[in-house]
């Protein structure tokens, strides 16, 4: 090629060039690849609930989308009945003085993250993750210029960080610790007291916490408080917390997600949204509204499901000789593979089109997780879990 | 306060604390100060239809949101059914040879302008404008820490930009030139002739050409082409274009646009959508693939009704002494106010409260524009435009 004219692929931007292809179409390419010899595919790849939205919901969901009320431009912040339904209601979970000021709705978790990031760190300013982690973070840090810097997690401390490792990773230029909890791959749970004695060192170190609680719905104990944050003193100046309405309602199509900060910070995420899209999509948020309050008997029964889901995969896992389970939570297990020396991916991919198992290698979830693989169990339903065992135990790599 | 103790707001990310509150909340605010003494609200301020969806839109979208189909995640770049329906539409509206692989969906075209800005500037890089500028747009590269550089467009040339200006302009760190046809703020409609010099243009310098044309479906004349640059040799490596299916279906609440471009362009915005927000809400999509086909002749309907509008407000305009009609297109109209010296802002405000009419600001528009404000005539209809008239004429500065 000439060398006047200039390459196409220079002209893009190095930050997007270089980012890494999003994960789960690729592994679903490998899914398809399956056979179907050993029965139908297992899906254990994406992190959605396997069973259908409630009919309520999607009655719903449609009288709002069919209603003239909701299609011109609402506000940024978003629906003052989904704000203030969702005010009320992470008041109660977590027993603290919330109001509508304090909640800003967004197309999902992963825009709520892009809202939070972009709040606290511009390009050149870091943000620190801990390792494994969800692979969309990184990538969204990255393709704003934003640096990271990692702690690592391993399975000798249930995948939870140390105190000690996250202050000397504090250092200048660190303008953000992000968290997810329940963890996102794998699964671990952080004690409130952890969370509480995290918050107090960002809080002393001036930097803020980025607490991602998409899989907050689904805690192992009914009724368990997941933090006491929100009553510390002054969280407003420290603390950002996501949630996703994706998996509770099990309506990820619908695009729906919740910043809860101090009223200072949704002031600033408001601006940011204006320029994003300018606000959230109106009709789930009205229908999520009213089934906030509706839906409460049947989520917890689907936290019990998932409760059920993960002791299926506890029982399998252990009548597998060679595969281990480092960390079960809320949705994911993180599962060592029994092949060392081999890489996540050739064992995903090979799991897929010859085991018709879908799950996500670790080498996508960061450095030092190559022997890992995350199933997303909560996608499929016990008896198909029970499944597993056989498929796994006759499995070897080619 | 003590040294030791950061100040609140030195912790955001000074690109957000230092970014313009939106411009639309606030001119909203002056309306609800008017206490109606000359008669209902006259909203020329955000660029909506004044008419409502159709009823098969309503009944579409309330179908598609109340069906399990649609509850999933979806594929990153839009649903299949939507992207082909986009692109047969667009390959016949601009008679190219367009497919669904250069279709991307978005959150509305807010979303596709961040898309499309992140794909081809960093942070660092520039990005140059036309000056007046829709704020959004400026907003949105600042947020991003991306560098402006702009080409003032005055009355005299149209609002339209010339070639010596914009080549002129054109330095290094130059990543691409965004447009706006027909524009926003000005209503300024660019011939086919000058976006392909500019395109040509754009082409030997190696910059990008980001053409956002959500008001394409509002053009004066019946079936005329806004341009033939999808026709042109290497289009796919020099031109994004960026639609919004908003104002053409009413459902700005929805949150749809779309991208057309190379493929290769279309692979990066897919690396950035998933970060984003994963996908477009999918329920919208699946409507507005059906709606396109079946709503052919009621957007004809809308863009001669939108037509008429024009034709009233140039009437209006010609009768009340002072005000002058620089420029009229498809939605906007910029309006030169009879108060030079006094800040188009004072104006807006005083119009909004004391005469009940809504409208924009110039000066949110760029440097030298406070002798303007922005009529988004298309939200009123034939007979409140009239309205207009009495009002402007009795209207004077306090």
């Amino acid at each position: 090629m000439p060398a006047s004219h200039p390459r196409l692929n220079a002209r893009f931007n190095p930050l997007i060039e270089q980012l890494s292809l999003p994960p789960v179409p690729a592994v679903a390419a490998w899914g398809r690849a399956y056979d179907k010899a050993l029965g139908p595919l297992i899906d254990l790849s994406q992190a959605v609930p396997g069973y259908p939205a409630h009919p309520d919901m999607l009655r719903l969901l449609g009288d709002a989308a069919s209603s003239k009320a909701y299609t011109g431009y609402g506000p940024i912040e978003g629906e003052t009945v989904l704000r203030t339904a969702y005010a009320s209601h992470v008041a109660e979970v977590y027993g603290a003085a919330l109001a509508e000021a304090n909640i800003h709705i967004t197309s999902g978790c992963n825009q709520a993250f892009v809202c939070a990031a972009m709040t606290v760190a511009g390009p050149g300013s870091t943000i620190l993750m801990t390792e494994p982690f969800y692979f969309n973070h990184e990538t969204t840090l990255a393709m704003m210029g934003i640096g990271t810097a990692f702690v690592p997690c391993s399975a000798e401390n249930g995948f939870l960080p140390d105190l000690v490792s996250l202050e000397a990773a504090m250092t200048d230029g660190v303008k953000a610790l992000a968290l997810v909890s329940p963890n996102n791959p794998t699964g671990a749970i952080y004690p409130p007291s952890l969370l509480e004695a995290i918050f107090r060192l960002c809080q002393e170190k001036g930097i803020w916490l980025i607490l991602d609680e998409t899989y907050r719905d689904f805690l192992p104990q009914a009724g368990s408080r997941a933090h006491g944050l929100f009553s510390q003193s002054g969280w407003e100046e420290t603390l950002i917390s996501l949630y996703s309405f994706s998996k509770s309602f099990c309506i990820p199509g619908h695009r729906l997600g919740a910043i809860t900060a101090g009223e200072a910070a949704i002031g600033q995420i408001a601006k940011i949204m204006d320029n994003l899209q300018i606000c959230a999509p109106r009709a789930a948020q009205a229908a999520v509204a009213e089934a906030l309050p509706l839906l409460t008997a049947w989520r917890e029964e689907n936290r019990q499901e998932i409760g059920r889901r993960a002791e299926a995969l506890k029982t399998v896992m252990r009548s597998v000789s060679g595969w281990k389970l480092d960390a079960i939570g809320a949705y994911f297990a993180f599962v060592r593979h029994p092949f060392p020396g081999r890489g996540s991916a050739e064992v995903a991919e090979q799991l897929a089109k010859r085991a018709g198992i879908s799950c996500i290698p670790g080498v996508y979830f960061g450095q030092g997780q190559d022997g890992y693989l995350r199933f997303a169990f909560a996608n499929a339903d016990v008896e198909t879990i029970g499944l597993l065992e056989e498929r796994l135990r006759n499995f070897s790599l080619s």
